[in-house]
């Protein structure tokens, strides 16, 4: 039986693509790190599960397929301490972020259409990509300079006549880079000339750390039609198995549109909207104290990081991840030998190998991305297994 | 700004676009009889509830792609009672029946492709060809024979190289019928010979009434690796807003690779998949309960139509719509009527028009869909205010 062509040129995602031997390693007897995944072990606050049992209507009823609005009237109140102003009709309400993403992709290309992503990205950006029958066009970034965007004719190289929109995510997914509002301002003025989209995807604004000052898309002056912001409480309130998103723009033709793509799956998850809206805006101190967390935890993880004989990495400024480059050939093979071969003291690491971030083939392949969202000591013990395994690691090289 | 030809190719859902007209009519002091809607008024089982407060993880943490186990386990149980036999690996959870139909669409169609309908048909399949970028192909089904699929002849012809699957919904959505083993053994014939896929929308096989027997797909023997299954507690357990739905087939390789679209949106509602997990399988008196109150409605909503003057419409099998014929010359304009410019009594009433149900241009302009899962005082008064509307509305005609 003959199956699409779109999907059989998809990814299996190289975030999850581990778990089983990650499983069978802990049917064996070992203890298993997984830094791999953008779970954080912080709790989700007692305000979500209020929301849970406070519904107290008996029967659980589609609602608008736009969202519910005490939750879009939160999240309009949460982003007027951002100074970003938004209208009730410039908000729809996603099953988390991903599916904001899709819809924004759907929304501005056609099949062959381009989009223009920053590499390395988050590698579900591919799949939403295929999906949507458009073209990832990356342009590199490096991390001799730390993530940060290439000049402007780098990128404008990189754009014909049918690239549609510049994909982002600020900070970035997989490196923790921060974009500053200079470069901003040039994916702005790169928008403006070429008359592009800019889909912001700020799922990790509130995780910015050393007193840097964020500058969302939304602040750019005279761009506002032009950019579609994706947020979701997923990772800000550790609430990622809620599947709440949100997809945003001040141009109102474009969320007229969307909202046909929100119509055809009828609504999102009626109760889990209600605990959001219970949730967003009454926990000041809350993301506060997380991303304090955070940035402890990614002090740990990056000094420890350094310490180890030909690991590269830079500090991270926002998100909760590491793109560190590691003194092996194929991090691919190195995370299936971790999970098969290896084990120090009964335990295991597992990370996500660097390739998946990256659209060019053969970029990324001695890079890992490691999350540092769950517990320090876990992080702690996890570093010194991947030093015990580098150490004996039969591929490992120098760096190149 | 140029959005993409895809989504302004999109329709806006007929059964959803005169909401902003209802809500109107009811701020100008009006009750509506909201009869466009699928939403069930029978309240959600209290082990749905149950599952829901039962939840005491501390973190509302992602669950794998595919679902969690309870629920699949829960869902492979409810079917061997219906005598279908499913593996593990042949079921994943989907953010309800709307996501597992645009995901075996995807997985069976490339852009340009062709997916056979037969028409009149749940106005969002549209939506969900377009997005996978396929074309829609109807064939036309006919109320004088009680919306039964035509002979097979009329079918065949409809196929070329680039269809790839016939997409039906059984109880129909919107018309009520139920097929016949005959009628699925053509379309197994036609599938074997055109080497095309089957996928059946089954989200209301548990109400058919009057000791129909009823057949799923998955009954037809060696066909098992071309039928696509989509099912969803939705309407069987009045849980509309759980998005909680399904996708499964025999056919492993295909269930393998829609994974892939499962892993790009992380994963579906883990609270939610929880608590339909509680659901299923711990009530056998209530879809007994449910369907036998469906019937009765129907039987009020039936008898009490083919009393109006002029309109002419079937006694459904299933599900719980009816597709009626209404004296008028167009029902997008007499239900915009109704909403603005009637009342009797102070009440109105809301169907969805019947050309948002057919692909073909011009086509069931003069049908409506209504559904009878509201409270049966609300379908009586319904009724008589359309029976009051057909009289004094200035473009009554005869039927054509």
């Amino acid at each position: 039986m003959k199956l699409s062509n779109r999907i059989l040129e998809m990814d299996f995602s190289p975030i999850r693509k581990l778990v089983p031997l990650a499983n069978d390693a802990e049917k064996r007897g070992l203890k298993v790190y997984r830094l791999n995944i953008g779970q954080p072990d912080i709790v989700t606050p007692d305000s979500f599960f209020e929301g849970i049992t406070n519904y107290n209507e008996k029967i659980v009823k589609y609602c608008d397929s736009e969202g519910v609005d005490p939750l879009i009237k939160s999240f309009i109140k949460s982003y007027k301490d951002f100074n970003i102003e938004f209208e009730r009709d410039e908000i729809l309400i996603t099953q988390g972020g991903s599916e904001a993403i899709l819809f924004a992709l759907m929304a501005v290309c056609d099949p062959g259409d381009n989009v223009l992503i920053p590499e390395p990205f988050y590698s579900n950006y591919n799949s939403f990509a295929k999906v949507a029958g458009a073209k990832v066009v990356p342009f590199l970034t490096k991390i001799e300079n730390g993530f940060h965007l290439p000049p402007k004719e780098e990128i404008i190289e990189k754009i014909n006549d049918r690239t549609r929109c510049i994909l982002i995510s600020n900070p970035v997914n997989p490196t923790g880079t921060v974009y500053t509002a200079e470069e901003l301002n040039m994916l702005a003025d790169i928008a403006r000339e070429y008359n592009l989209f800019i889909i912001s995807d700020e799922v990790y604004r509130q995780f910015v750390f050393d007193d840097i000052q964020y500058t969302s898309c939304m602040h750019i002056k005279d761009l506002q039609d032009r950019i579609i912001l994706i947020d979701s409480i997923s990772k800000h309130y550790s609430a990622c198995g809620a599947r709440i998103g949100l997809v945003a723009s001040k141009n109102k033709d474009l969320m007229k549109q969307i909202l046909k793509l929100c119509q055809s799956r009828l609504c999102v998850s009626t109760i889990e909207q209600y605990a959001a809206a219970n949730l967003i805006n009454t926990l000041e101190s809350y993301i506060k104290n997380v991303r304090c967390e955070y940035k402890i935890r990614r002090d740990v993880m990056f000094d420890y990081l350094n310490k180890i004989p030909g690991v590269v990495c830079n500090k991270p400024q926002g998100a909760f991840y590491i793109l560190a480059k590691l003194p092996v050939d194929d991090t691919d093979t190195f995370a299936e030998w971790l999970l098969k071969d290896f084990s120090y003291d009964n335990k295991t690491v597992m990370f996500a190998p660097g390739a998946g971030f990256y659209a060019t083939d053969g970029l990324g392949k001695n890079e890992i991305r490691l999350s540092y969202c769950t517990d320090i000591e876990d992080i702690k013990n996890a570093l010194v297994i991947l030093q015990k395994a580098l150490e004996v690691y039969p591929n490992s090289s120098t760096i190149k």
